[in-house]
């Protein structure tokens, strides 16, 4: 790296810090990340990127899990009046909140590099101990919190963007910068595939702060990038005075309990990693009345194909079995499903050696995920199409683990990102173009 | 019966019934009877009624179980835009939403009735076999419904307010009619009685509709009124990623879930009617975190004391272990607490005599209830302070069970409690006045 | 009550109560009561009764949860072996278990008592506390105990006997006592019924001790003589390496497990006793293995029909949903089935009669059972073919309840029932023979 | 391979394969291999092994999950009856079933190579699809199968032996054979450990067949050789009447139903292949009782110390939780643990080189084992001694997994396995002496 990129990262960086904090304070759930891709919009556009938003990357047809319309609206309405540019607001419409960010110099292949900015519905921590809680940029918004570190990886979009934007950064090619919605819950990604926004990529590359990787360690690829099915259940019974007529009631809160325990107790798999979830509940209606519908958000994963699906077959047996314990009928819908993806070996030798450059940096050639990216649908596109991609871990210590509520990651690790993907960019660009399509 | 009584129940029945109607598509939940209290008081003070309401009649610090002060809030802005009496509205304050109407008419003892008014946080039904629908007058709030029969207990108030006050009914003393809220959860109750409204009383009547006895009979005093605790228990775990980390987890659904089984399972007693039901469940926050929080809405019920103790205990249990379970802890609170209460042997000796003086009416001296009544509070300081009390039953055949989406009586049983009252009020007025105090 | 029999009793008391700790100290259970009823036949015979016993006197095909014919042979065995007569052994071959013995004194009704004589599978209790340890007559034989009093009802059984042989009792007709099997699990009372013995019976009396009325009380009849099913529920899997191939089980043991809080989970009925229990459980074979098969012993009891068949319908699918979320298959075999019975009116005066011509007896009309007695299908035999049935509770303080390992009743209640069916036989066999058949 | 050994081999290949047949009909289970033990004594012998037995090469004190005495006296009458010679089977006393074998020719190290013997507590399936079924070898002892393998590792090591015994084979120094016992449940290696029977071993292998492996491939060393603990539960209640007062029983079966299902619902670790299994359950006596004891037999297993800490943590809290809620007490009894191993390098390079020497044989470096081996309490002796030592599987298709009833490897795996052990031994020898001790 340059002596001038890294003096200019050194003087960007509290300010990507602060733009990160920011987004800390206010984090947006998939689908309604207004603010968010906004103000990502509102600094990149200056810098000379061309930008796409809404329906122009996220085929709507392919969105799953859209939050309600008047979720939407309340979200829209709201960054509009933390001071959101209207313009781009209005572009996202109802939910389409991605956006894709392009800048050319000279011949070269495209290098596409992916960063997902939504929140988590977790509350987050409020105790001293907290770093965000004790420096004053915890969530502002009950409810909602980046839980999973994604607002860093918008601010390593960020500095890259900023970084390849200098004269003196030695790449060539086209930078396309992807912004996605919606990673938690595997659905931004499908969409934005779908829109055929890496069609034409030669190289794309994800990454994912944390995952278990100290500070001062880099991961070159994944293992582990685990499938996934996230299955509604709701349970109909019919309701009865508790007392006076339990028998003649159809217990659905019943049901749906069974259904929590017998979820848990499936059988995981001998050879690979497998896990389930119910990670939201809610039933009945008043204290005395035999509760005549339940729900359960549900998910299930699997190394690949074969996993997933034991997962699934058990998981629709616990459910059903449930059912027909308490006489209830059960619906049990298929929200999403997400995919794995492997690192192709070219891209993983770019950011290996592209890392093993860094001073200080400790390279492993894989890490496991152990759980799910929807940049898997990215990559498969990718490479289906002739081109490469790599998924990578940039380590840092955390406070907590991933979705607890109190999760924090080292800042630090934000900076050797940057200078990473610089890094990746240079090596990337400067290897040959592939036959795509 | 005067024949004149007759011709006026026949001329006035449409109008009942009507407003029966009325209450049904306008249900109103416990504390929150604004609407409906004002309307019983509209209808009362042309009549010559001396009306006391809210905190003349409440005891506020008595009160167990009110809603949000913004929930409060709400309902009484909605009863206001619907029309009720801003007069009323007012003096009802922050939920105390009962009304006691006196009327008197010579020398003799004092007779209390007590009618209680409140909804269930159930959707009613909608499909077109359910008659309320069919006609026009299900509930036009969406997660509240009339689904006890209730909203007939007021416009029985109605009648015999009107029968009462016409000039040609013999009877003498002092009337009391009791428009109770919050019967559902045995809250309002113990308010009022904690208020002292019944300390003078010689005689207590108060009724139910249907409880499975059919249309023509009448029950002279109830059996197994059941003794009650409400419960409400919070799970506290760790949230944590379900599929990277979930060891760091402390599953607060999964703890709940299993305290759903462990209290349906609790051993009923061998030789009293015990009961429990878990009719409010919610938890988690996103589908791919472990839940750090879950709730339950439990109750349990008993024949008495005892039996009440066995299922309170084990309630526990059940609670403590599933925290224990799973690492998390549990917040377990007390909201209220129910109990029962007998019939006074010459109280029901007077209902008995008035339904016999009924055409066509089938008289049984007692038939078990099988759920709580808060009337019980107000029954036991009457019995107390040296009068009696009773709880009688007018049959009704139900299309549904009580607390049952398509819950539904027969609107003849309205006449039937109205002519039954007449009669109760003249024969209890006629009897000698009890020592009290 | 004659002061001859007065003195016969009181000179017979302590034998009576030998008997009775001699049977306690060999327990034996349903259909293999080969020493009891032996003692029994030896101590009548001499006394002048014609005895019939086994096949005589129970129909085998309508014999059902007979013990596997190796645990029988066992048992037949060790009652020769402990010096029951081979001769009466004999005749009660395959487990027919059963003893009728006939007295007959001038004319007049046939009066017929019935005294149930089997033990528990229970190990009694060996603390000091428990006075049948201490008096040194508990339990000889590990896992089978007599906690239910039956050994009081056989001691009872032989007294009457007795005293009736007296030439100075007064009575007159056919005094037939019947000493029944297996009446633990409801088998022995329908296979002795079926076999005709109580068709020409004008008068039955069944009594028990205990039942929670306390000692110097008697009922005159029972209430809540529950209705049962006993059902056998086998999970059949498949087995599979715990931890190298989990996903290819189908695990019985965690349906078995899964049911069994289904089961006690089931909805009691609001306006009828009913319960559920899981007696015994059994699965699997070695500790790494995946369960291919797991049992239970269920039963489920009811008032009547109606709610008896709610307890069947959820019970079946309680055991079906927990198989179906396991992927197992579940065989559910009715074991057998019980009924209650009500008292005639008529008997029950005799009753109620006979106890008040005791000094310091209280008399009760009726007391509730709260479980099953299969002697409900002699005496709903007897009522159907015209005749008259009582069921009797003698009350008998206890140190803990029937089927607790530490049960023992009250000595005393021996000579109270002594006396009261003295009494009983004498006023039943001074009324008016019946038209039978 | 020279051509004599080849053709050794392939004249002995039919009497190995009846040998593991004969085995396979006659299975025994952990410290009960008296016959199979002898069987092997009795054809190591003439060969001119040296051999100890019994107290010479296990531990008593270590022993742990000894079978009761009277199964154990029962199991060596059996095998005397089935024609075992006396002399040995005297030899192995109260369960001391294992052997070791020792050849010496020359210099060199001292290489050892173990067998595991036992069988499982599983019924064999008996349908004609089933190999050993349909040609007559299945179990003849109804509720014991060789149902992972064992047999086959005993025939490989009696074909080694006859192989080494040759004196055309060439290897040089001591080989040492261990017969160990109890394998299943991890009892037996711990056991032949502290005896010291490995103390002074250059290089130990151990082996085992299929492992989800295919015929035709040889994994040089294991990964996810698990830990794990072994616990023992037993639930202590209080007995009563199941209908007439369930309020005063303290339900076991009821807890350990409870304790099964959270126990399989414990999280799984989420960078660890974690398990837990509940192989046998037992609880009860009388279907009418509510239960007093009951009992589970529980495993956890983990891929290494603090992942097992995980699974046993939390096992503790879900059996603890189910009494809590039943107002049961639980006695927690740790039966044994165990512990896993890695493979030296020096050692996986001696089974690459010997593999790779096998025409047809495809070699991997290393194959995941899943499950747990008791070998690696030799394994780490050897280790920490100074020796080396591998764990390495031979593929063998198998017509169902380890441990289901219809269990079968391919029996040409057996031959692999012969040449495969020879050409380990040959290199083995001929690898320099480690400083050991």
């Amino acid at each position: 790296m340059s002596s001038a990129t890294e003096s200019f990262i050194s003087s960007r960086a509290a300010d990507w810090i602060a733009f990160r904090r920011d987004l800390h304070r206010h984090p947006e759930l998939g689908f309604t990340e207004f603010r968010t891709i906004a103000r990502i919009a509102e600094r990149l556009a200056p810098l000379g990127y061309r930008l796409r938003l809404g329906a122009e990357v996220i085929r709507r047809e392919a969105m799953r899990g859209v939050p309600p319309a008047e979720t939407i609206a309340q979200c829209r309405a709201r960054a509009l009046a933390e001071g959101a540019s209207p313009h781009y607001v209005a572009r996202m419409g109802e939910g389409m909140t991605g956006l894709v960010a392009e800048l050319s110099r000279g011949p070269g292949p495209v290098v596409a590099m992916r960063f997902d900015v939504d929140a988590l519905p977790i509350h987050e921590a409020t105790r001293e101990t907290h770093l965000p809680a004790k420096q004053g940029f915890a969530s502002a918004r009950p409810g909602a919190m980046h839980a999973c570190g994604h607002d860093g990886h918008a601010a390593i979009g960020i500095a890259l963007a900023e970084i390849a934007a200098q004269p003196h950064t030695e790449w060539s090619g086209t930078l396309r910068l992807i912004f996605q919605p919606a990673e938690e819950g595997g659905r931004g990604g499908h969409a934005m595939t779908e829109r055929g926004i890496v069609d034409d990529v030669d190289r794309l590359f994800a990454l994912h702060l944390g995952c278990d990787l100290p500070s001062g360690r880099v991961a070159a690829s994944a293992t582990d990038m685990l499938f996934s099915t996230k299955w509604d259940a709701t349970f109909h019974g019919r309701a009865a005075h508790a007392a006076a007529n339990p028998e003649r009631g159809q217990n659905a809160i019943l049901a749906a309990a069974q259904a929590v325990t017998a979820l848990y107790a499936i059988a995981r798999h001998g050879h690979a990693p497998t896990h389930v979830n119910v990670g939201r509940m809610e039933g009945g209606t008043g204290r005395n009345v035999i509760a005549d519908r339940a729900r359960l958000e549900i998910e299930v994963r699997g190394l690949d194909d074969d996993s997933l699906a034991h997962m699934d077959t058990r998981a629709r047996a616990a459910v059903e079995g449930a059912a027909l314990m308490q006489g209830c009928t059960v619906d049990l819908v298929e929200v999403t499903r997400t995919v794995g993806a492997t690192t192709s070996p070219g891209a993983r030798g770019i950011v290996a050696a592209s890392a093993a450059a860094l001073p200080g940096i400790d390279v492993v050639e894989s890490w496991p995920l152990g759980g799910c990216d929807d940049a898997a649908f990215l990559m498969r596109r990718v490479q289906e199409r002739g081109g490469e991609a790599a998924y990578l871990i940039v380590g840092s210590d955390l406070a907590a683990g991933h979705h607890a509520t109190s999760f924090d990651f080292s800042e630090g690790a934000l900076l050797v990102a940057a200078r990473l993907m610089a890094e990746v960019l240079q090596r990337a660009s400067a290897t040959r173009k592939l036959s795509i399509g």
